[in-house]
């Protein structure tokens, strides 16, 4: 990659430039003997083996902040405690800091925390600690909010990946982001945010997956190929399988965007063994009756990865997204 | 106060207006079973008793992000470490989450992260966990951070605060508000940011002190009307022990401001009992000579506060700042 001189929108993409980026800036952070996981949106703490801890952060700055579903606040608790429970941890509690514009509308603020407080209450996780601070009019665009997360490590994982191993999705894919951009580019569409809390879902199949994430920048790509390359796995998807409503699908037809690129805020990604595959599927099924299988694992290599996926057509490469794909998703 | 329909620069001051402000969007936060400490700046999870998680987090907007002897970088480890070990924890880790602007120039980000690594390491509190996003040019006004700051509570205090009880502060007071004013305001100073992780000093006196306190945002007279507050007490302050330098001093009638209301980010202020004074002072004094006894605890009051104090012309009430004081200072 061309050395850049300054920061450029794909840094946050979720995508390749925003891996290298963080690659390059973060050596040397991350990198200690107490603390694990550093690849993961969540770290864990090794010492005092139980209760071990698990901590994650994330910062929220969803354009616009209201969309339909949802708005920054429920992104704001559910995005960071789907960290912390994909990650193998029960939440104990949330950090949250606002940053906010001189003249951001106390109206649109109220609703925000009312979204906050429904959603740390709903899920049972506190917000313990916070801050909050104000730049002039002009120097934000309106509202930033950062939340940390902090959990207990609970779920045993079901083993190591194999070959064979099923893929599951929890539910349609891209919702969340075209919900947002349906209120940026002001089209029609019957479409809510998927975001939402999976700790339940989560409590349930806990330990029953080898491995659980959630796609949200770049979408099921990025998670696909950061899962390939993590593990050293060759996937193979199918196409058909991906669950897609037809609302994302005629979205990104008319933005001309990939919807596996695209952002969800409620969705798992489970690598689960072919003899747990019914159990998990029927269970994230009463949660999302799209929930389905889409792939599986196909070789465990010695080094390198890859995800492909077999369409209609034929069969292709799913890279990791890359280029500015959808700024300011989440 | 009157009911405002935007935010206000005031609800970042560290003043009357934030406090007012926090309340009331924060009711119905922080208050459950399981953390404790929710008016301070870092949380307490009260199960498993031993070790005691403490939890806290800060945004970091400070403009211009550079300033002499320093940097936001420098911050934003300094004032998380900070809020940890005045709460009686020793920092076990740091999760770091960037709000970056498009454009933002890519010399001056590797100059904050040197110093986000060079703190975190001086500090022997690692990086954990983190995050990046990035915003359109114009959309932010260059860089903000968040850090999330966890650790285990170590001192046990000493004792309950009593009338007598001596106000210590560890050094010259203002001086991180005027160096970054300087470079703001563009006038000639030679004075550095007392920005700093005061650990080591908490070390050593942390079973030693009823209380601790860094002064931020609001300085000296914002925080000891907090502590009059929360504690009910009335404090005497006598202004000609007060350390400031005359950097400051000058800076501060040039700009027409109140230097008691200036953010300090390496300073600690101080609650001991009478006999502890000396010990405590003395080690102070090893870090910063300026260290002084500054007033004392007159009164431990049924109810209510005050904070007076005894300038040369007589006595006054020092009450917590208000209005706009100074915006982004930290």
């Amino acid at each position: 990659m061309e050395e850049k001189k300054t920061i450029s929108l794909d840094f946050g993409n979720g995508g390749l430039e925003m891996q290298e980026f963080i690659e390059k800036f973060s050596r040397g952070f991350f990198k200690n003997d107490k603390w694990t996981n550093h690849d993961e949106d969540a770290a864990v703490f090794k010492e005092e083996a139980s209760p071990k801890l698990c901590f994650t952060t994330d910062s929220y700055i969803a354009s616009p902040a209201f969309f339909p579903g949802g708005n920054i606040g429920k992104l704001a608790i559910c995005g960071t405690l789907n960290d912390l429970v994909v990650a193998g941890a029960r939440p104990i509690g949330l950090s949250l800091s606002f940053i906010l514009e001189e003249g951001f509308p106390m109206e649109d603020f109220d609703k925000i925390i009312l979204s906050l407080q429904e959603e740390s209450t709903k899920a049972g996780v506190p917000i313990v600690t916070g801050d909050t601070k104000v730049m002039e009019r002009g120097s934000l665009d309106g509202i930033v909010i950062n939340t940390a997360g902090l959990g207990f490590l609970e779920y045993e994982r079901d083993g190591e990946i194999e070959e064979g191993d099923s893929i599951i999705v929890s539910g349609g894919i891209g919702e969340h982001a075209v919900a947002l951009l349906s209120k940026r580019f002001e089209f029609e569409t019957t479409l809510l945010t998927d975001s939402k809390y999976v700790g339940e879902e989560m409590k349930e199949i806990g330990g029953k997956v080898r491995l659980a994430k959630d796609p949200t920048r770049g979408g099921l790509a990025a998670c696909l190929n950061e899962i390939a390359k993590k593990y050293s796995l060759s996937l193979e998807i199918e196409e058909t399988q991906i669950p897609l409503k037809k609302e994302v699908r005629a979205a990104t037809k008319l933005l001309g965007i990939d919807p596996y690129t695209l952002a969800c805020e409620g969705r798992l990604i489970c690598i689960v063994s072919k003899d747990k595959e019914k159990e998990v599927l029927t269970t994230l099924k009463t949660y999302n009756t799209e929930a389905a299988v889409i792939g599986k694992v196909t070789k465990k290599r010695e080094k390198g990865f890859q995800v492909e996926i077999k369409t209609k057509l034929g069969r292709r490469f799913l890279p990791t997204p890359s280029g500015k794909i959808v700024p300011r998703i989440c």
